[in-house]
């Protein structure tokens, strides 16, 4: 399981039983990204898929276009106190056609401590995105998205030992299952998905599904928007900004997305019945 | 239901029909915390209880030892387009005795992007509490832990009726509920009911359990931490960081706390049975 999970004791407290067992913890640990050397931001984040994440982090934050902005990504090579490398710390540099560091860091900074005062409230947090969901004429039935979450599920058995990650995954219209990711954070997990696909060049991700085992917040509507994706499946509730981002964006977004039952919020000419 | 909820219209596809039909979502908007006029962080939160999240959030990040630190929160005045406050915003002033702004934001800062390179993880993220739940002798039985899920339900229904928000509650050892609070965000509603706290003078957090509707991450533990809270009882898991802090600080960590099943993670001496 290498660091996905960690074995630990556990005093198990049943209805008239007490005992003593070994556990899976999902494993969380800090990693920080840099840009030339300059830390941008620290996330709890499931160690594994670090460079699928801060591909899908750059990309979903603004920071780049595609792949080929990033000439490297490479683990700091900082030891721990017994002089282990934690591979915790991730420096990217940008090819020199990429727009500067700088630049890139400041709008970045932006989005993390913008100001709001004196703007509705959605301008102020708004990335500005190079795809517009409206182009993709794409749609899906019904039937093929309540596949979907037995489709996450089964991807994610694979790894989640622990109940404790959230789970992202990309399909086609058509329900073929393009790549899953899980992190113990949603944000994450979408990032990871995301940035497998900028990796794999199928940015602009049209005539795709991005589904999420959690909420539809904001910041994952968004996170759609940046990358391309014209439908956003959730197995739980989205965000009253969420829906405004959708309607404004064209971005179908679909909740509660369990059995045979979903709700659509936005952009319901995608699906169809 | 104010700004904690919004009417919305969605399409409802069950098995073998389809209809449109009022939904209420989840307001989820951004807050900008400044202090002394300087932005220090933008929040996706639920409006309401602004000004507990705010001493929450100072207090768990270490900039206020308490709510004295603090001369004057205030809404800025700033409008939207259409001339309307957008309540968005907040600005704190601390006291003259309190340590400079300055001082104060840098600190913040190191918690959002330090570094990690060359230290263990565990390190790099954690801030410094003024308590240690390790000097905190109080026990709490095992059935009066089955209890409160369902009491931290029962305050959640008042407000939730979108599906889509955490909960977080404040209990004394013997169940009584102190207070509970939402959130679209889980660490948020814990900085609601922490800051509650704070300004009702009651850090550090004796003799209480925080109890949350979600998983138990390293953030959530370092929260109670912070606030001098010797109990952590989580719906789901904790991450392999949060126990660590758990065995370190001698933080009591429970999981799966479901019906009268429960896993304890660390300092079990707390818990009787």
């Amino acid at each position: 399981m290498g660091r996905i999970g960690r074995r630990t004791r556990v005093r198990r407290i049943r209805p008239g039983s007490t005992d003593s067992r070994a556990d899976t913890l999902a494993v969380e640990e800090p990693l920080e990204i840099r840009i030339g050397g300059e830390s941008v931001s620290v996330t709890m984040r499931t160690p594994g898929s670090d460079i699928d994440f801060t591909h899908g982090f750059l990309m979903t934050e603004g920071l780049i276009d595609d792949a080929d902005d990033i000439s490297v990504i490479r683990y700091c090579d900082g030891v721990d106190d017994r002089g282990r490398n934690t591979y915790n710390v991730l420096d990217v540099t940008f090819r020199e056609h990429h727009r500067s560091p700088d630049t890139a860091a400041r709008r970045f900074y932006t989005t993390s401590s913008c100001g709001v005062c004196g703007k509705a409230s959605l301008d102020a947090v708004r990335l500005a995105s190079n795809y517009r969901p409206a182009d993709d004429p794409c749609t899906v039935d019904v039937y093929t998205l309540t596949l979907l979450p037995e489709r996450l599920r089964e991807a994610q058995k694979t790894f989640d030992l622990t109940g404790g990650v959230h789970g992202a995954a990309l399909f086609r219209t058509d329900g073929t299952l393009l790549a899953a990711r899980e992190d113990v954070g949603r944000h994450n997990a979408v990032d990871k998905v995301i940035g497998w696909a900028v990796q794999e060049r199928l940015v602009p991700l049209r005539d795709t599904i991005l589904m999420v085992s959690s909420r539809a917040s904001f910041e994952l509507a968004q996170k759609a928007v940046m990358a391309g994706i014209p439908i956003l499946a959730a197995v739980s509730a989205p965000s009253s900004l969420a829906v405004d981002l959708g309607h404004e964006t064209d971005l179908t977004i679909i909740g509660f997305l369990r059995g045979e039952s979903m709700n659509v919020y936005s952009a319901g000419h995608r699906v169809i019945e």
